[in-house]
């Protein structure tokens, strides 16, 4: 295989230091999650096409078909899912019998979208997803709860200060209505926009669809809506609009933000111009933005669903978020250069003081390992300042060495600070902080 | 979405509980790759179709092609990895500048083959690799230790007892050199099929293939070799051929077996009909069998490799091993009913005394996160005995009671006892064998 080799764009890869800050990073969230009490589900990396391209949003442009390159398949076609939340809603229809209502499951997979690779988007990405799922109805408290799941999982991880942006599609929705726009998905989409074209590009997009001028005034003056507090509510009615659905979304949309003002203070900001570009949401919606970079997009985003998960006789509405694991890595790990204490998990590197007594240093590893402390043998004999030298170079902090302890026991050395001690390996054990590589946040090392 | 929902052969998912035993094996798996110091490496899940379909065995038959549905690709054709190992050894290619060698990596990812599914044979499948690759060479002691890995990791794992086959493709090159046959991958091929077609038919191919009745017989009686110390030596010596490429495959798997015998007894056996079906090897190769079904063929395989990363200037050899997680899983969990004690994570359920209070239990579900007890809220401040069935529905053996304790304080149940005591979220904690979910085998519930 002496093929030439060049990275495939938007399909992101890490080098070993920076993917032990992804694997923090991942572990933190799955942490999070169980916490929270979310059952882990993980499905296939392929659904039938015509599940996946039924999704709006002109999904179609965007689904990697995967067909067997000899041909002479028989079956459906298939494609990569772009995102957890359709293969979930699938999951729960081909298991419905075998599943307890209501379902919390998290999910943490990749998923493949085939646009064009731009900052923070990428080919291959991966989502980090919670849903909770019912049937029949879902509570609405459950629009909060996850607020408060963003809220625990963000607290945990070195993203400093974000915000969630809260809506309710039903405000959307009623107002539209009751100014007469019919279109309220197309509308929506167009409101979507306003981060990437600015009102004006609004407004005239809003007109070529069909709206009045004062009709695409209003529709601005809603999305320019953004409190910390309920205090939306006023503003709205201040419009002079109304309509029951409407009623109905502002209502909910003052409970999920006073959930949030009592358990995570400081998190929620109720912004009435988040659209979320999937057609299938039909309550409550959330964006996450990062302080340090909001015009990064999203971090964390989903929302309420009503019938994604139909199967014609039942309807399973549910609720979720998914955190851009990838989106958030490529900002933290690619451009910030988080990384980690060591490109090894490895604490302890037992020397070998020749081949014939290698065996000697497979043992003491053995009994290391035993007690949970991560080891390696080292690969030659060599003199111990190679050996040593090894160790320095991939970050470990301790070596090991046979029979250099008083009374012909064995010594354990930190390469950090010199310092040499008497070590029993059925016993010792490294400082907790260097049991595990650590992440190591930029700036923050000397 | 109300299409119809069904299964996609060879693309298996599991239920919750299934899941949380599956979870157990991989982190089970991760935890003792890393106390062996491999590091993680993820590559992505696409490679150039020649990359993938240079690796013979028939490679291009099985690969599935990833292309975007819409057209309009003016890039590589890309094809889903079939396995860990091309990829790996790509990433090893394109990072060498970055990665310091002998660089020891673990990757647990699917892969996918587009081959008809059978028992134990998924068309997406898991994976968990580790390798040891070099930077021109690689010392033999690595192709004893990545067996003690293994040993390490099934030791771990309730799969009752296995055994590791071992052999050494230089000694099969070396003995079909001596007798005169040219053709050392064909005829490794062919002998790779005894387990399939037995030696009549395996003898047929070789004769079909060119080779003489005597040719055939030897091959034949070198592949009955099987021994579980080092006498298979003798045996092969008694056969009357001798190679200097027979004798250094000799001398490698005589120190594989012995490495094996001081460190992990009983575990390996020299069996010299192991080939591998794969081109790349050229030194140790392994398969795992379990004692409970030897037919449900290797869980666990891999091999030396000495050119599969080679950039025309550079070559990295490596050797390493494969655990077939979803084939192994296929037969604990998917034939023999593996499960875990609960479908959800969580430990305790805190109840709601009505909607009003939903906050005090909020409050108290994030005091026992807050200390890593996994917690619900219910669902719906319905009659105290829904609750408990809602958690016992789930498996969930703690109920926490607000405001039911003694002087205003809280109480929690034990469901299962019956038992209810008094208890302060700030500090109370399950037992240990109650925090997290349990693996649970057949026959051992009750």
């Amino acid at each position: 295989m002496a093929s030439k080799v060049t990275p495939i764009s938007g399909f992101q890869e890490w080098l070993p230091r920076e993917r032990i800050a992804e694997q923090y990073v991942l572990d933190t969230i799955r942490e999070v999650f169980e916490l929270h009490g979310f059952a882990s589900v993980s499905t296939r990396a392929v659904e039938p096409v015509e599940r996946l391209s039924d999704q709006g949003e002109d999904a179609d442009k965007e689904i990697y078909a995967v067909s067997r390159l000899a041909g002479g398949d028989d079956e459906a076609r298939l494609g990569l899912h772009f995102d957890l939340t359709v293969p979930f809603a699938r999951y729960v229809l081909e298991n419905s019998g075998k599943l307890t209502f209501p379902f919390r499951r998290y999910q943490i997979q990749p998923a493949w979208r085939g646009e064009r690779p731009q900052r923070g988007r990428y080919r291959e990405f991966i989502q980090a997803d919670v849903d909770i799922i019912d049937a029949a109805e879902l509570p609405g408290h459950y629009e909060a709860e996850l607020l408060l799941v963003i809220a625990d999982v963000f607290g945990r991880l070195p993203v400093g200060a974000y915000q969630v942006h809260v809506n309710n599609r039903k405000i959307c929705e009623g107002f539209y209505r009751a100014i007469g726009i019919e279109d309220v998905i197309g509308t929506l989409r167009i409101v979507d926009k306003l981060d990437k074209i600015g009102e004006d590009g609004v407004a005239s997009l809003l007109l070529a669809a069909g709206c009045s001028q004062e009709q695409a005034d209003r529709c601005l003056a809603l999305a320019r809506i953004r409190t910390s507090d309920t205090s939306f509510v006023q503003q709205v009615r201040a419009l002079g609009v109304s309509h029951p659905v409407l009623e109905e979304g502002l209502t909910h949309l003052a409970s999920v933000m006073e959930t949030a003002a009592e358990h995570a203070p400081g998190v929620a900001v109720a912004d009435l111009r988040i659209a979320r570009g999937l057609d299938y949401y039909t309550g409550t919606v959330y964006e996450t933005m990062l302080e340090r970079d909001p015009g990064y997009g999203s971090v964390c985003s989903g929302g309420r669903y009503d019938a994604l998960a139909s199967d014609g006789k039942r309807t399973y509405p549910g609720v979720g978020i998914s955190i851009g694991v990838s989106r958030l890595l490529g900002l933290l790990i690619g451009e910030e250069g988080l990384t980690a204490s060591r490109e090894t998990p490895a604490a302890v590197l037992v020397a070998v003081n020749d081949e014939e007594t290698r065996s000697d240093s497979i043992r003491i590893a053995a009994a290391l390992r035993s007690r949970g402390v991560p080891t390696l043998v080292a690969p030659k004999a060599a003199k111990f300042g190679k050996q040593i030298q090894f160790a320095d170079r991939r970050g470990i902090p301790y070596v090991w060495f046979p029979g250099a302890g008083e009374r012909g026991g064995d010594a354990v050395k930190d390469i950090r600070s010199g310092d040499q001690v008497d070590a029993d390996a059925a016993s010792w054990t490294p400082p907790a902080a260097d049991l595990h590589a650590t992440l190591v946040t930029p700036g923050s090392s000397d």
